[in-house]
């Protein structure tokens, strides 16, 4: 890494773990094509090499666009120390398991009358997919701490905060956060209320301040404000006016959300239980919550405005993308230059001194909530600045969702020593403590085993 | 009060406010004529003057027992300051609201589906019992001030935190405690498992030693032991054994719980799920768990061994009261002495420093519970000492129940500022967080309406 | 205050209270005709109503100088009220008493051996000021809740933390923060360091990122970096290299500094002590260490490189300035447009949304510095933008030096109960507990009350 | 160990661990001799197996005394987990290396002009000694963790607070306190009050209630009372009377403290200034104030009424002893059984469920202190009931005396962290943060390693 000037900065390199992956990865290399002040190198590092060989393929295509403004050498490695050696940043964008694993955490419950509408966080999916990811997790803080210590760490993996958890308590020392754009649409939604109910059209995500308290996909808004206006009580009304019909809304500017659809019911709901503003989309929200309040059943969920996305639909995008994939590497199909909507590189260059940037992200807490335990990994609003990522004060969860919310922070912490020291009892303490968990003590057991089962593949740390 | 060689005290005046009841009048009564070391005046206030009266001449006759062994001279107040001046000793123990008013927050919600085995502590109906008993607690709290603020004040009515709550938020510089017998059952109750699983006889409640940490009515045992020895392990092999049967065991030592009978099933379960001992009666752990855990119909309930206490039965028992208190006052029936099993006795004299007491009782939270807000009543172990009563460290609630517990502690704080404030939509943002609560926004705001309309009476403060 | 087309903002109400000061409003004046983004008026409110009226006249000359990007319409009023009303933005720069209640709180302790090398902040004399203040305070806190509640509130008025906090204990809802520009000198002090230990030149302050953790004058940075770079092993270097002979370094920008040179010995002591930077002038900093460090006599002062200022310098320069203000009034002298190096305006800007600014400031703590009492007074980044002052966690207080910064916090709680209560008993608790004290406690009291009594004439409120 | 009729406890197994020891173990040997619910053996391990030795041989001596109701059987052991293996109590009372260490501790810092009146708490001293005794705590919680792990851990040796705190550190699990009779010294004193203002006699210092908040031998009592008055105005009104004079008093029960007289009137002092009774004698409570309050000189120190106790006059009395333990042991002294006047015996009752204790104790803070940082050894009243010891909740330090005690308790954890690490340069930190310190930091290293080099044979660990 070289500062040239001040203004900008060459010789960058950016390792990649899970280099092989397309929607996060094709994203990044769009969004380092068009910063200006960057460049430099971008190691590709994947348990499937050729996924990996592949996106050297299409990034390096990315040079020769006439829009580009900043080239970058991609080349896939063999190993995790290759590419993470001399890292300046480390991106982290992995699958734990297959999707056949996925299957297993999504539709095993449903068996037993449990549904998720997403798996991948919290409920008994996202517990299982946790303790697959923290023995990967461990490898790579463990490669870090020992190839590049300093490195800024960006982790783009669910479970979220177990997987930025587990990289903290292997190496305390870590650089690492955790990016999520759930929130980028709450801001979004803040706007269409400014124009439906006030009507004041044009105002950007960006021009809405918010402040943001909770845990990730559990997140919540608490303050939010336009040119000093309180707009929470223009939200209130916009709720209200939708909360039977839903809004649609215009299309999000994130391609990736695009299939994930929901009408913002579960989030009006919620706002008027509570009081405060639901940050992540309505899928992620509900599952949350007291099993029947969204997700009692397929229809119930239906009724609420959302679907239940089922790992079949998840596999059938994956062939897309791959047929996709090799199209972009071989030229048949073009790469383009277009923003992601994420906010990775700008991090970046923030945290490299050429801009000053504040928004949310995953961090272990440090107080900045400070009615959660310490050393949870929370999202709130942080300053990213030279050489420096800052949590802002956040304040307490408000009394009237601080319980759901501490409970899925509780679980975090069961989870994360469940997997820790590989303790399939403990972590069946969390799965029996879920909000969607209502089978009885035996019947829980039942499910969890064969969940584990069905997994244990990805799970032989487990058994050693 | 007077010291009489640092062995006896005389001329102690206690003022019972509510001093008409039956239940816990009877029983101090029976426990005061059993102390040979203290002796005094025993001032009767109620709203209902007559009842008061007839526990005037019920109280006096226990002086001409042959086994009393210490006189007090009972007397009816016509006013409460009458009844305060003075005191050494402040008793409450009052109805708030008629048993029609009972009825409403028992059965009112039943129409909805929500079915509460109390009714008097926390869900809709322990919500509003506590909207109506909070501006009396007021008028309470200021006489004590202004009659004799130096008094330790013992109060029994429910909802028991939220009483003790409104004391000290009116006057802060009171020194009340709230008591409850329920924990003592669940003493009983490892005593019992002793000698189920280890055949251990003839251990008294006393012997077993235990740490309280929770809110009255969902009180949390995390420790026992006795001689040194841990008690949890055994619990749970007895837990294990009696999950699907229930375990009846001898009847408890208490006359006023014989009514209330479960089979401790409810208990069970929460220690197979959570790991912790729930110390209270089935019957109030399962309102404040999320409603289709055990009380999602009243054949729910039975199937989990324990019935709903209907406010028809209080008002029968009542009556039968009544009745039973005519004849004590006439003569026509006995009068007798007997240990109540409570321990308020043993509190006084601990606190005129006659012996020494650790127990479990309600009060803030200066830190005795760290991850509680503090301010939020709990219940925990204190030692009782001469003109002192000092909490003793509780620690945190285990992580499995925390988020279970802190649900019910911050509907206490929203409820005790509605309260304060008489602010009837705060008290709904309670009503619609309560766990037994799945009912949508409106309905949820049609059963409130509801209910307050059918309490109205006694929620005068809340319309001026 | 309208806002035109995003980008800049007119008809804004700035009011200045203490309108008729000197060296802030003149920087003030300077800086708000560079603004060019703003517009707006400026009320003057002094209890010199004269000296308001002189700055009316000055403040409009600056209207018609070439160099003028924003033109404002300055005019004294005659009320508090009438300068508050409306009002975006208030500035407090009031002097509580007159430089002979300054000469009591200076140099009435000397008598007792008591040095002081400003004594405006903390010391005997800090005590004593901030007991004027406060009660004036008080008045201005109840103006803005009543004329302007929603107006942004820069207090640059000292003692700093005592003022802050008796706004916000006035008037919770304010939104009140406090500035001071001694920190901004300590970021100078790095870039010298910069240069001085590692050759390298022309970086600007503002490239030096900080922790700022402390109370006002008593501020202390532990981490500092430049592109990510750690200087706090360059720093100590360079204050081993200057300990003894200490460290002129260039003029600072800030001319009201000028005066008060040292040469920092005292500050590169306390870092070879303690491992963090305190980041206040040498004569700020030895008043709150214990008095034989560095304040032990006039000569020790002097031998640590610093000196006692005397308030017959201040009156001095005062009389000067009047001459000065009188001759800008009269056209006589000239005004000129040059940075203050103050950072108001910008601030004000940031709220206003025109810019986004993360600095140092003074406000109550709210978990940002975590071993602190919550409501101290205490100064650490945040970050200003539209609408919103956020701060962001600073972390606790370093163990090395926790204790000598808690007690000066404990002082702060102190003297702030006593004058809000109006109970100088109270006060002298905190007298006798400061570190310069180290006085008997009968001759601790002699000099209090000589100092009560020689400032008497502003201690009214104290006597009713 | 075998109860026999919950009434009494035979075959009890005590490790004493530096069973050479003097006075505390033949304080130790009266009071298990008069303990009659008590029976069993104690084994005596000492690096001086000689004394170890003679200790056994009078200890056996005890047995055929009339007087003597329990019967022990003494004998020394070679190694220390032959004194551990099987131990219900273990007793820690050792010297951490000789008197001539002791020697370098107390006197060589008075070549710099610090003077210490004992210097085994804190000061220069009582770091050194920490240095030296951390290790050797160390070893003697591995033994307790392999060869006893259940037992109870009293600790008698200092520095107390840092001693427990090496135990904890090193096995978590321990069951761990630290005794300390100074704050019953301070119980005789309210009783002194009591008769000399109030003309009450015949007070015993158990009537005495007090709360106790502080750090070993700097602990303080913020509230007292007898029958539930408040003993404070009392104490003040006492302290007023003989602030000049001092008060001699009747001798204390506790002949160990016999040479170590003092009049008070340091502690009255403090109690004028800050409002809390500092419940240590003089001579310790002057180590912990800034040096020039007390220590400033051995003038100084006189002039307060106390001495500095030179190690040649204890060398002198270990002599004495050394005679004494051999005429003991021969058969040439009797040996007799009266009161020590120290707990341990009554706490080991209580832990066995033979009696209740509510008393002061050294243990981590788990809360009990709020304001204090958790895992801090502090002294607070605690509960020893059957198989627990139970903090109560002391309150936080009070704001007079907060940045006092919290000076002393965070050098606790830096010295604490040096000697696990066995890091110079951390005690060096801690060392020039000493309140006794107002050395240049030159001149305080020198001191510091001139120190180490005094002792090194002792600190051999630190050099590895």
């Amino acid at each position: 890494m070289k500062y040239t000037d001040h203004k900008t900065v060459e010789e960058l390199k950016i390792a990649y773990v899970g280099g092989g992956s397309q929607g996060w990865a094709w994203g990044l290399m769009s969004d380092l094509a068009e910063s200006g002040d960057l460049s430099g190198e971008v190691a590709l590092y994947d348990i499937n090499y050729e996924a990996a060989k592949t996106n050297e393929t299409i990034g390096n295509r990315y040079n020769e666009l006439p829009g580009c403004k900043s080239k970058w050498n991609y080349y896939a490695t063999k190993t995790l120390e290759e590419a993470l050696t001399g890292a300046d940043f480390v991106v982290i964008s992995i699958q734990p398991g297959t999707f056949d694993e996925m299957a297993v955490d999504v539709h095993t419950p449903e068996k037993y009358g449990i549904y998720q509408s997403v798996g991948d966080t919290t409920g008994p999916g996202g517990i299982m997919r946790a303790l697959r990811t923290i023995p990967q997790m461990e490898v790579i803080a463990k490669g870090i701490e020992k190839c590049c210590p300093k490195a800024w760490v960006i982790n783009y993996t669910n479970p979220m905060a177990l997987c930025v958890k587990a990289l903290y308590d292997t190496f305390p020392g870590i650089r690492a956060f955790g990016c999520c754009h759930e929130v980028f649409g709450s801001k979004n939604l803040f706007a269409s209320a400014l124009k439906d109910i006030r009507g004041i059209e044009g105002i950007e995500r960006d021009e809405i301040k918010i402040n943001v308290v909770g845990v990730n996909h559990f997140t919540w808004i608490n303050e939010a404000s336009w040119h000093g206006e309180d707009l929470m009580p223009v939200y209130r009304q916009f709720a209200e006016k939708y909360k039977d019909t839903g809004f649609e809304g215009v299309e999000e500017v994130n391609w990736m959300n695009s299939a994930f659809a929901n009408n913002r019911r579960v989030k009006f709901d919620l706002l008027l239980r509570f009081g405060s503003v639901a940050a992540a989309g309505d899928r992620h929200l509900a599952e949350f919550c007291p099993k029947n309040w969204y997700l009692g059943s397929e229809k119930q969920a239906n009724s609420w405005g959302f679907g239940l996305t089922t790992v079949d639909w998840r596999k059938d995008r994956q062939a897309k993308r791959n047929v996709a994939g090799q199209k972009k590497a071989s030229g048949e199909a073009e790469v383009t230059i277009k923003p992601s909507g994420e906010e990775g590189v700008l991090q970046m260059r923030a945290l490299l001194g050429l801009c000053e940037l504040v928004t949310n992200v995953n961090i272990p807490n440090v107080g900045q909530i400070p009615n959660l335990p310490l050393g949870t990994v929370v999202e709130t609003n942080a300053v990213f600045r030279d050489g420096r990522l800052e949590p802002m004060m956040a304040g307490p969860i408000p009394t009237e969702i601080d319980a759901l919310v501490r409970r899925i922070a509780n679980a975090q912490l069961m989870v994360a020593e469940a997997g820790k020291e590989r303790n399939l009892d403990k972590a069946f303490a969390a799965f029996i403590n879920d909000p969607l968990m209502d089978l009885p003590v035996p019947e829980a057991r039942k499910l969890f085993d064969e969940m584990v089962e069905g997994t244990k593949e990805y799970l032989q740390e487990y058994f050693k």
